[in-house]
């Protein structure tokens, strides 16, 4: 059951056909792919939202509009509105981050809607009465207004990382084995020694101070091999070239 | 200290002015200032970036430009650079959340970059040589390009979060208390019972139901004081206009 497949990015009356453009992108990039518009706009510019989605184009193709809000989460459990304002009846609101375990349970059973405004105010306060829950997406007090596609990148971006979607890149070599990082050490203590950079008396201390450095980032077995060879090279270049 | 002060958002070769704009919000709702462009094109439309900066106009016209990225990030202890490609060498890049705790934790003690590439290709081989850290932002494998204002806002959005710089809104109410429930779930019962919704035998066990239902969501103070003003009206009208 893919539950992000049940998440609906509702967007209630936009202005600028970029910015619908740049949210299909948005959605794709997470993983979103039913997109709503409710209550469209004559003048709005279509051409701009093929242009700005990019390869996200398909995520425009499939999009469907209807005539009200109330028609658009007709079929939805939980209506999950964004807002800045902070408002009476708007006190209730929390972080996408906050909310998104709960969006993604109910998603689980079927469409979840995340509604956005227009982007010069926002959702009216009719348009708020329709939200079971009211999302307010952490900014500075100074400028708290965000574009909206960036809006719908942060909801989506949440909702996809709690959905556990994504799985991060292994590094390919696994860690050194304590073993192998003691013959690293050793060979290079026999090359420093090899090419006069340190004296015996001295060697034990040096040898502290790199196995310091060393120790401070995790070496991979392939880091360690690749060490390892700059020490078998110094020794190689000092017992062929060296004037000892 | 503020932290997000000394993080500095570097684009390297940007090509769009529309973009720059758009990054200059990000940053300006999460809380950044210090944005600087690496090896700028000639052709770059700044007409676009200040138009498209919206509100946040002071990080456009404060922004620097540098030749190279070396520059750019001359002074800084940790740099940072994004990448969606994983090729050798940027296997050991993690999430921006995974990251945020040490990029703040530097940014603490001196300026921190976090580097983005231009919007068609992203950063080089040559670009990702002069990070210290890989940033991969999670997304779908169908789709990993962001959009670069999209990028930033979400690096920039995980480092506002983990600063802990922004205080949710607070319920203006506080919780009720068990003693004031008890009194609105009596007042309920006598105006049920007096408009004839329920008949004494059977009160107790639909008092059962309401209890429930108004358990589910916690109740404010407000909340059961608005709750007690309907039970009251119910009693007031049914005994002022009741027909018993």
């Amino acid at each position: 059951m893919d539950r992000l497949a049940n998440i609906r990015v509702v967007l209630v009356r936009p202005l600028y056909g970029g910015n619908v453009g740049s949210v299909c992108r948005a959605m794709m990039n997470m993983g979103l792919h039913d997109l709503v518009i409710a209550e469209p706009r004559p003048e709005f510019n279509t051409f701009d939202a093929v242009k700005w989605s990019y390869r996200a184009r398909e995520i425009w193709d499939r999009h469907r509009t209807f005539d009200s809000l109330a028609a658009a989460v007709g079929d939805c459990r939980l209506v999950a509105g964004t807002s800045v304002r902070e408002g009476l009846y708007r006190q209730h609101s929390r972080t996408p981050r906050a909310w998104a375990p709960q969006l993604l349970a109910a998603a689980g059973e079927g469409p979840v809607a995340l509604v956005f405004g227009p982007e010069d105010n926002g959702l009216s306060n009719e348009d708020i009465a329709y939200c079971t829950h009211l999302i307010r997406i952490p900014s500075t007090e100074a400028y708290s207004s965000l574009n909206l596609s960036h809006a719908v990148m942060v909801c989506a971006y949440e909702l996809f990382v709690a959905a556990e979607a994504y799985t991060p890149p292994a590094e390919a070599s696994p860690p050194a084995t304590a073993e192998l990082r003691e013959r690293m050490f050793g060979m290079w203590r026999e090359a420093l020694l090899e090419i006069g950079f340190m004296e015996p008396p001295k060697a034990d201390h040096m040898m502290l101070a790199l196995r310091r450095i060393w120790a401070r980032g995790e070496l991979t077995e392939i880091d360690t091999r690749i060490m390892m060879g700059i020490a078998r090279q110094m020794q190689w270049y000092a017992q062929t070239h060296g004037a000892r």
